[in-house]
């Protein structure tokens, strides 16, 4: 009997265009990850996007989650908005229920929710607004799980509702010595070094820890590794990770 | 045993709000509808207000159908768009998905589609628009029944696809002596006198007919009778309706 | 040669429609005001509705203002939003510019700019995105004038760049001793009795003094009046409000 | 003294990324054209694009043009709509007052407007729509030239409204023989060869002909020629047709 390797999800943005504009490689993330975040058009994706990157998703073997935003098309979800919780829980409720329509046709479900954007970002630490996306997920039936950041506000508000908080790490963002990320307007915060950034994947699935920025050994929790798509190389970045990943023995597969 | 008189449905569109504007008297029409065409966000309707008009549909044993449309908010909808079928599908889907949200969580489901606006004048003689609604329909799954005007390409190819195709009448609107609606924009179009339209809403639920412009008396095919409730008054005289087609033994009932 | 009372302007919001929706009773306020707060099609206004507005708005001698808001039409621009400062700036301008249009083909100007909603509130505190309108203003060119809190960083800012900073008056809101307004989720917070907001009112333009919330006389400078027409009743208080200034001798004109 | 030579203008619509998205090559085409039609945010751009592209094309010594459409970004204007004159008129002249802000701030002026889309080719035959967009036009005064087809309703309108009325030509588009495009739709519709495509550029500059599809030599009448930015490898061939025309003796300037 073999003994299985130690078990990691990638999941990545996709179907971030909107319309006449195209943003992210779809085809080729899709060869690549376990889990796609697809955008369901309140900041990027349309109805005839949706339905095409569910219809690769399923036929690639790789699970839906529904990439929920802030409404905002100008700002790509990227602004904080002061949503009052009320409209916002039914505002991801919507998102929610719009893609499943794509992924019940190519014959899957949304299998679990992940904020986009400024909406993730707030809601590491906006305890209301973590809520009212747990409360978004709740009205949208089907006790979805909740992809986010280890000790945010969101994964707690998962983890009270009864949702499975699943915790994600970011193999091409610099951490602090405490296991948060470095902000984006810091020097460093983004690892641009290919092999820096397949090293830290290998590192955060099989040992579970990360360089942080002043050079210590962190502890890091995560049951995916969140890939980038929407650069140039990045989904080629994407597929040397996954290699780099099986070689080292680690199991790709969606969270539960 | 008694025998049942006609029965008829009544439907009117719901939720025609967006945010801070208010349009339709949601409360009160939902004391007289038995189906409520709700709008779904994209000519009319925000997440918020489809949430709360389900619910008070359910609460009011009333039936919930998905009042789809061009995305058009500028123009409520009423602006036809040469949009390509396979996208208009999508689009159509999308609606009935989001709207499927709010109507599970309140213990229902969607049980019907609408076309609004222009889009439903279009399908009305459009034959590739038409199949494209439907085809919107079938995405969306369940085989949902398709609420139209009697002889529109709109039915015609909701039955041909093998869809619940139910025809509907209306109080308020001149008919010439072939069958169809006299356009808007033509003298006499519109029925404003309440009497005038009480009688007529009767004719046509107990008689399967309507007297035209012209004067003769012809048949209308008709399950179910569309009221309005976006003119003030328009609330109390459907309520007017519902009560004397009550008095005249009809039954006011949803469509299979 | 008699000598002019105090003269104060009164500025209320307009054209907040959208296509099928309507809000401000436009007309109505037309007689009422000196200054017309247009919206521009961000929080709400559609160009047909800026067209008609600027033409009444001249056809009544009042001046044409630029209501700026955030691009948020669902959350009818009271939903703060973080938007980098340089953009904020160029959608500030092209509100500006594109009311003018209407301004000038009804033989006038856009003669000031005022935020409206979470925008307005925003930028009494926060510095960066009062700069921001700032920079807009001044981008859009002619150095209008900017309408705001007393106090607020908006109209340091106004002032900072040149601007001539407009302060105003609410007579139907609560003030705190230090003239402050008393935020809305407050009890008492906002002036329900006519005849209080119009006793105040007069005070306001004649003492510049008002009754805070804890019943001391406390000064409010402000140059113009804001009214509100958002509401039922509304626009007949206004013309209350306007009739009893006239009574106490206050000159009603726009600031220069 | 010398003779000079035939004169040409070259236009590119430019401009028409959305936020997040980018679409043309705005720094390359700025390089080559001397009329920039710069998105307006209805199809396609914001106020920061707009704000640097305006910038860009004055630095170049590019003319700026409004590139109207219909408020659409989904579809990116080309999908048709049934748009109330009135209210495209009011559309036509809120986006050329929008970019009139920007065209200014960098010290120049809207100098000419040209539709975009589906509204391009709506006008060519819609005598109505035509209409609309010239009365949009003038309402946002100067009397700005309308670009257009050879022969289209708009630019009759143009003419019949005392506007300047210039027709455009296409290198990489089909003729019938008859001079109106090869619809898209139809095989050979778009000159993909770009030898080809800079030939047929230098014979309408200095012959005023094109060879239509049918292999005859048809008269072409043009003032300015339309060049494309938007697929791979456009904005290196339009550099080509550039650099040819020049060659030929051909004076690139932008119409008076």
């Amino acid at each position: 009997m073999t003994t299985a390797g130690p078990a990691i999800d990638l999941n990545a943005d996709l179907g971030e265009g909107f319309g006449r504009w195209t943003l992210t490689d779809d085809e080729a993330l899709l060869s690549v990850v376990t889990s796609a975040n697809v955008a369901c058009g309140f900041h990027a994706g349309d109805p005839a996007t949706m339905r095409r990157v569910c219809d690769r998703a399923v036929e690639n073997g790789v699970r839906i989650g529904a990439q929920v935003s802030y409404r905002d098309l100008l700002g790509f979800g990227r602004r904080a908005m002061d949503v009052p919780p009320e409209e916002l829980a039914t505002e991801v409720a919507y998102q929610i229920g719009a893609l499943d329509v794509f992924a019940r046709a190519a014959g899957a479900r949304v299998a679990y929710v992940k904020p986009h954007g400024a909406l993730y970002n707030r809601t590491v630490r906006d305890e209301q607004q973590a809520a009212a996306v747990v409360d978004g997920v709740l009205l949208a039936g089907g006790a979805l799980p909740v992809l986010g950041l280890p000790g945010s506000q969101l994964l707690k508000a998962a983890e009270k509702a009864g949702l499975f908080a699943v915790p994600e790490a970011f193999a091409d963002r610099a951490y602090t010595s405490d296991g948060r990320l470095v902000p984006r307007d810091q020097p460093g915060a983004v690892v641009h070094d290919p092999d820096t950034a397949v090293a830290r994947s290998v590192l955060i699935a099989t040992d579970g820890s990360v360089t942080a920025a002043g050079g210590e050994r962190i502890a890091v929790r995560a049951r995916s590794l969140c890939l980038h798509g929407d650069t140039p190389g990045a989904a080629r970045l994407a597929g040397r990770v996954r290699r780099e990943l099986e070689a080292a023995g680690v199991v790709l597969e969606a969270f539960a």
